[in-house]
């Protein structure tokens, strides 16, 4: 006997699950209690069978979804397809054949992971998904498992790998975003449409997801706000730095008295936060609690083979709970009614850079407008006066969701402001 | 019907646990399928039980562990008390009266582990102990749920949250040993007698049980070299500093060709590495793997409410066992036979510290040492050349703990050198 698998899709993380199934095969088989055979392997047409048969793949290539949905000796489906459709309608279909299913499919997972979830439930199988988010980064089983004592209060990831390898760039080199970009590009880590890197799209799906298992909440993808870092110029980098920060891509969620809230943003990290200290194309979630505190998981958030890796522990654990008799039990098990916070009750300090002409009672003015409402100053830095223009930096106390798009709104209004930028601001 | 608890001591530990069962009910209820009670609490004698019950614990207090070990309606034991005797008594007594058990006794289960576990599987119950390495840090769990597959070839820990608070003093405001020892004294981090810490025993005894859950080997606490930091000097940080490096004392377990090898010793980290950024009281566990790559796991590593939550997990998790009838399943299932490396195998860069009189030929001298023991050098550096005495710096290539000892040994019989200080060097 042996647990069978079929592969829907053998792109890079595919073929790195063979890698893993061979180089560690006494201990995966010892921890399944029985040996994992990659049974079925779902590819495009026959064009691609043919190549990847005569580049030396020893696999039973099939070009039919059916050929695996139908085979009663198939235990398990690993989807690794991405996108949303043919994945969903294959998943759909897997489970509802009582397959349990595994995938790495987080823009599915966050925009349909709902419906999945309950037909997974539904039908008594499993649906996990631990690389799904942040890659080789074993943080959902630990939210799941390990902080079902604690209770989080706010979850802080640097999510995307290629946005985070920009970043660093932008920080460490003084790059501008054009010239990460080009490179990121260049080193295979952005497509040639980058947009969901780079606008936080990628990390919103992955705060949907973390959202579920840090707070027991299924929010919208739609419900997370999210602004990219293509408009944070050197200026802003290096204002950042002669305060004390470092700006990365932070995706955010929090749980305040009316609901939860999830953001993705750029955010001015204090240099000493574990958070600032995470390079290039590396993920890390920080999570803050009452039980532990702080915590933060640290890891590859892409790439082959960590990625097998967390598929892999999925199967694993799949096998077991097959061979328990329960593998009906849900990946995520913590679930409360998802309340959306209110704007007054999301808080935080901000970064302000505005441009104005360099003439006499401007910061007078600025200061009053943000007096109206009742937001106060930190610090306030007034750069490049030169006779014609000047830049004035504000961080402010904090303020909430409401206070800020109310100062941004008379700021906007005003014409002798032009709001450059505004960023988070996490506080020490 | 709920899961009845008896705590073994009511210390600092022990009573963050009702804090966490208050505020984390709903959660932790739901998470157990039941409600976790603490029915009994053991205490030390009639007097600590009256200054407890006057301070207003509402516990039902004993003095007698029998009353909670012949109990019959008592589920899970918690030995909260440390040290080896009575603790391990009383868990031995548990674990055969057919209880489960949670400790967070690093000392006990490093040194009689062995024979507890196998007690456990004997009894068919469980016996877990997340909170014993890395206090708040869900290591263990982690180790044996999302790593099962992939496999560990190193482990690298900053381990010991006094010793990684004095180096912090001692490596950002260049305190000497000594004050950091009476900062972290006043400040209650470190004990009176503050060997364990200090000497990497306390690190030690946790490298041990990591050892377990990374690599499935048993080796016994006296198979783990450990050096402490009580003989760094300003002169070795500021060296450190310049070349590119923080000194933290860190626990490392590998993997070579012959076997696994385990030591604590303050070693030389290259600024960039995330463990160097790892400061204070701070915990952090990374590890190198052949899937994830590098991986960190980061928290406290002691504290109340931390090693509170961990314990907790770990009775959630116990509670759940029994009711899926699982309890009996070992908290870490990863078991190969135990092979010791060979001194030949075990490899790292080094930092020497030489004074030497300030003549002409010295340095010759002492590269001729080196060479003959085929050590080559990486960096060299000469310092306080004051025409009487220099100290010379070297960073060597990789060399193994045979060469380590034969070149020590030659330098120490050489009246002309005096070896001040020789550490581990992470090489990038």
């Amino acid at each position: 006997m042996s647990i069978k698998i079929g592969l829907l899709g053998f792109g890079t993380v595919a073929s790195g699950i063979p890698f893993l199934l061979k180089e560690n095969q006494e201990k995966i088989s010892a921890a399944s209690r029985d040996r994992l055979e990659i049974a079925k392997v779902l590819v495009k047409d026959d064009e691609e069978k043919n190549r990847l048969l005569a580049a030396g793949n020893k696999f039973n290539f099939v070009t039919n979804v059916d050929d695996i949905l139908s085979d009663e000796t198939i235990d398990i489906v690993v989807e690794l397809m991405g996108r949303i459709e043919p994945a969903k309608t294959f998943i759909t279909k897997a489970l509802e054949a009582g397959k349990n299913v595994v995938s790495a499919n987080k823009d599915l997972i966050a925009t349909h992971g709902r419906e999945l979830i309950k037909l997974a439930q539904d039908k008594g199988v499993a649906f996990y998904y631990e690389a799904a988010v942040a890659g080789g980064i074993p943080i959902l089983r630990t939210l799941a498992n390990s902080l079902t004592s604690d209770k989080v209060t706010r979850i802080l990831g640097v999510l995307n790998g290629t946005s985070n390898f920009m970043m660093t760039k932008m920080v460490d080199e003084g790059w501008t975003y054009e010239a990460a970009l080009a490179e990121a590009q260049a080193l295979g880590y952005a497509e040639s449409d980058p947009t969901n890197d780079v606008e936080g799209i990628d990390a919103a799906y992955k705060a949907v997801i973390l959202s579920q298992f840090g707070f027991g909440m299924t929010i919208d993808f739609d419900q997370v706000a999210h602004q990219g870092i293509s408009n944070i110029t050197p200026d802003d980098v290096s204002v950042a730095q002669q305060l004390g920060y470092v700006i990365k891509l932070v995706g955010s969620v929090e749980e305040t008295e009316s609901g939860i809230f999830a953001e993705v943003s750029p955010t001015f990290l204090p240099k000493s936060h574990p958070l600032a200290s995470v390079n290039d194309v590396m993920n890390a979630v920080f999570v803050e609690s009452i039980g532990i505190g702080e915590s933060m998981y640290y890891g590859p958030g892409a790439g082959q083979k960590p990625t097998a890796t967390s598929v892999v522990a999925d199967i694993i654990r799949i096998a077991r709970r097959i061979k328990d008799g329960n593998v009906g039990k849900p990946f995520n098990e913590f679930v409360r009614h998802t309340r959306i916070a209110h704007p007054d009750d999301v808080k935080s300090h901000y970064y302000f850079a505005v441009n104005t002409a360099d003439e006499k009672g401007k910061m007078l003015r600025l200061a009053e407008i943000f007096n109206s409402e009742d937001i106060s100053f930190e610090q306030v830095l007034q750069q490049k006066a030169n006779g014609e223009t000047a830049r004035v930096v504000i961080i402010t106390h904090s303020l909430s969701k409401t206070q800020l798009a109310n100062v941004t709104e008379k700021l906007k209004a005003v014409a002798d402001f032009e709001l450059v930028n505004t960023f988070k601001v996490l506080g020490e």
